[in-house]
């Protein structure tokens, strides 16, 4: 049976592959590495990359937490009172240059204790899931790459099941989305959560799912980091990014479950909010001028957009 | 029966009056003046200062609501399915200067439909309350700005009741805290809310309440800005200031109800996050020099610090 140990070593080792491809992409900056603890049982790894040649701020955090489940969360989670694990690897990489994306990155394992042999959902004492998700925050719209991105998730899903891109690329839509701007985050990805054994999948198979998705990762980002990082860019350019990160600020401090999360289960504070960018501006009303690059960005993010 | 127009009317005048003052002690920016409409009921008017000679970007907001209340806010408030009127004006001012603290103001009213004569609280199907709060958030704490500060509330308090300033300082410093920091946004200042009429405050004196609070805003805020506008700074503060408004953005979408009632209640966005300043900045794992001046601050974003 596979243990929630195979698959935290597992992401560890993830954490260190992407780590070093980011590097080697980057070709100047170098990740720092803490290690922590969290009170309540478990803890992290927290690697952060500041002010290297194409990232500003990136951030790749391994955690493995356990102990008693908060009880907003298990309300929040409809599950009794249980001890719980969960073991993840997050990564938020925000570019020096407005013609590279940002890109978010989860992958996650969760189990409540007891978990029975045969890993069963609910029953017998425990549950367990997984869970994650790729997507991707243009600051300027680019239709070749934001192709490029889905061709990579859809052929990673696609190996495992013919439903699993146009199911999680419909839930990041609604999962990467700004009510109160009615935007979509970015051009979206695929997001899936509580992935468990059904008869189709197996836990083993489910696994090997996350792992895929882990590993399409670097190959993505880097790509998107050589097409683009060598663009000139001008200042106004720059201002739009500081305002479209203001928006990402807004999505994962009023919205991210997984922000939540880390401020309800007393997460290393500096490790959950990693994901917020070095800076990021609010102007009063900013309004893109009719017909614009940023007109036309702001046109395209809404939920729905097929671009496969 | 003092009416709800009555004190919309009089929010109303409170607002052009304060920007008359701030526009005065600024010496060169000038609000803008937006009037909106909800879709639901109600509108208000937003007034923004954009960089200004003192002040980077600030809002005066008035803005009277209603319609039927929304069940997450019925729920939240205890309340049962209603209609509401809330009418308020709010402020947020960022200075260009680190040593100009940033400040914030509320005054609001709020009832559910039918009220009845005498407006009892409970009941005979209708409550009302008043509510609201002023508290600074200095990028460095000085000592005799507080307590000048927290004299000037104290002041406005002791004129109502002796009761007023301790109760409404220590709910300020419970309210204006950020958990996942373990630090007060500043050096508070005094919060209230749902202040009805009782045995010893008619409905009458609570309103003179909220009308010397909202008064107190203008001339405390000026000798602020005149203190301390002409002080010179460096880049290292400058720095210092765009992380504290970090935290500033972090407490207004994390924690704020006064943000989460506007997103709530399908409220104009660019109103309610007028109090997002026009930079901020998150830094890894920042942490100040011991001894330095930013490290004295820090020390100072305690509850229960008696300046007065």
């Amino acid at each position: 049976m596979l243990t929630k140990e195979e698959i935290a070593t597992w992401l560890k080792g993830l954490q260190s592959r992407i780590c070093i491809a980011l590097e080697e992409a980057d070709g100047a900056g170098k990740f720092s590495t803490e290690e922590w603890e969290r009170s309540e049982g478990g803890g992290g790894v927290t690697r952060i990359l500041q002010n290297g040649n194409v990232i500003e701020k990136g951030g790749v955090n391994f955690s493995a937490v356990s102990g008693k489940l908060p009880e907003n969360i298990s309300n929040a989670l409809k599950l009794p009172p249980s001890d719980f694990f969960a073991t993840g690897v997050s990564i938020v990489i925000h570019p020096h240059n407005p013609h590279v994306p940002i890109i978010h990155m989860n992958v996650r394992y969760f189990e409540t204790l007891p978990l029975v042999e045969g890993g069963d959902a609910g029953g017998r004492g425990g549950q367990y899931w997984f869970g994650g998700g790729i997507d991707l925050t243009p600051h300027y719209v680019n239709a070749a790459d934001a192709t490029f991105f889905h061709n990579a998730l859809k052929t990673t899903c696609d190996k495992f099941d013919a439903d699993y891109y146009p199911k999680f690329k419909k839930w990041a839509d609604d999962y990467f989305f700004i009510p109160h701007r009615n935007e979509t985050r970015g051009v979206g990805g695929i997001f899936f959560d509580r992935l468990t054994n059904t008869e189709k999948h197996s836990k083993d198979n489910r696994f090997e799912f996350l792992k895929a998705v882990g590993e399409t990762f670097a190959p993505v980002y880097t790509e998107l980091m050589k097409r683009n990082s060598a663009k000139p860019f001008s200042e106004k350019e720059k201002q739009w990014q500081l305002i479209r990160r203001g928006r990402y600020v807004e999505f994962n401090l009023v919205y991210d479950k997984g922000t939540k999360f880390g401020l309800d289960t007393n997460g290393r504070i500096e490790s959950i909010l990693m994901s917020l960018p070095a800076l990021a501006s609010w102007q009063y009303n900013h309004t893109p001028e009719a017909g614009s690059a940023e007109d036309a960005t702001i046109k395209l993010l809404k939920k729905g957009i097929d671009w496969v």
